[in-house]
């Protein structure tokens, strides 16, 4: 193993809580009530694809103008909380470790680029670590994309990354990718769902992670 | 199986995530960063315990009155947002159900008197229906004395009585009084995370559960 790709919302930085409620309120915003459980499973798919998700549930059917509102919606209610949203315990260390040892590592997220930016500083990134956003390709999460997409800015071939991620829709990526997922439970979804999903291991979180580094090959 | 124990929170009700970033905020103001998926998996348990629960994973200590404190912070800012907990889908209809076929339930909450008496006013409920809540016991969940104090309420042998809960709380506490339990999913815990506690069910939601009652032996 010889990269790293990390997921950004409920693996590195503990906002899914947040963006379940976010939306939750801006599916309330056009009447819909939607439990936040089933959004909450939801989270880390790209917000398109979330609402048609919901909408298909319903036996609804969301136009182009008003699936762009949600997400409009959805972002403001979520900026209002973001000061809530801080790193996850062991992230911010664990980069700094893969900077230092000189470990190709980055982030790759479904999220817009807006929404992200507060996020990414919070974890005092340097360029060291290379990261992809919503914006930068044409399908998020569960598509393979924003993987495939930092894999090759990292230069180094699926086989040999890892993709850590909190949601089944980083496993199912991962595996479209052709690389190997891990899952942590920081966005609070079941072992079992992440092993469902096909993740390799499942870790506790990050500070888990870190002392099993060597069981993934790497040595720092 | 003549009678039906229902939680609150998370299972007719739509509040789990609310509690949780309600006590994410309650620890804030203590300066303890505790991430929102370490207390979803507490939620259920009375608040004594799930403080003491943080606490003990950091390796610290609260005192009574530091624990009232944050009692005290949970509630106001679970009350800031209790207008967006709404009766979970089929909450309001199965209970109206039961009430229509005389079938004995009851409603046995860990929560305050006063964080909960909003919640059971958006369930519309009659006298029919026999709440205890966690003013009334002296160990709310994962201890038995609620669904136990709801039970003899009821006056129907432990037997033949079912919980319906959403958290692992809940099925602990019921194996305890001896009273089956049945999961719901609409707390957001994992199916498998349910099955494991014991739970020897676990429908989605209680539209689900609905479908199902003939399985339980009750007919309707």
């Amino acid at each position: 193993m010889r990269a790293l790709i990390f997921d950004l919302d409920g693996t590195l930085v503990d906002s899914t809580y947040q963006h379940a409620i976010a939306w939750q309120a801006a599916f309330r915003s056009i009447k819909w009530s939607v439990p936040a459980w089933e959004i909450h499973r939801l989270i880390g798919m790209n917000g398109t694809l979330l609402s048609r998700t919901v909408a298909r549930a319903r036996g609804e059917t969301l136009s182009a103008s008003r699936i762009e509102s949600l997400a409009a919606a959805h972002g403001r209610d979520f900026s209002d909380q973001i000061s809530r949203c801080t790193p996850l315990p062991g992230a911010a260390e664990l980069i700094a470790q893969l900077v230092r040892a000189k470990v190709p590592h980055g982030i790759a997220t479904s999220g817009s680029r807006k929404d992200v930016a507060p996020l990414l500083k919070a974890l005092k990134l340097t360029r060291a670590t290379k990261v992809v956003d919503g914006d930068a390709v044409r399908a998020a999460k569960p598509e393979p994309d924003l993987f495939l997409a930092c894999q090759r800015r990292l230069r180094i071939p699926a086989r040999d990354c890892v993709v850590i991620g909190d949601a089944v829709w980083d496993v199912y990526a991962a595996r479209r990718s052709g690389i190997a997922a891990i899952g942590v439970r920081t966005g609070g979804f079941g072992e079992q769902e992440l092993h469902n999903a096909g993740a390799m291991q499942v870790y506790r979180d990050l500070d888990d992670l870190d002392c099993h580094l060597d069981e993934l090959g790497l040595s720092l």
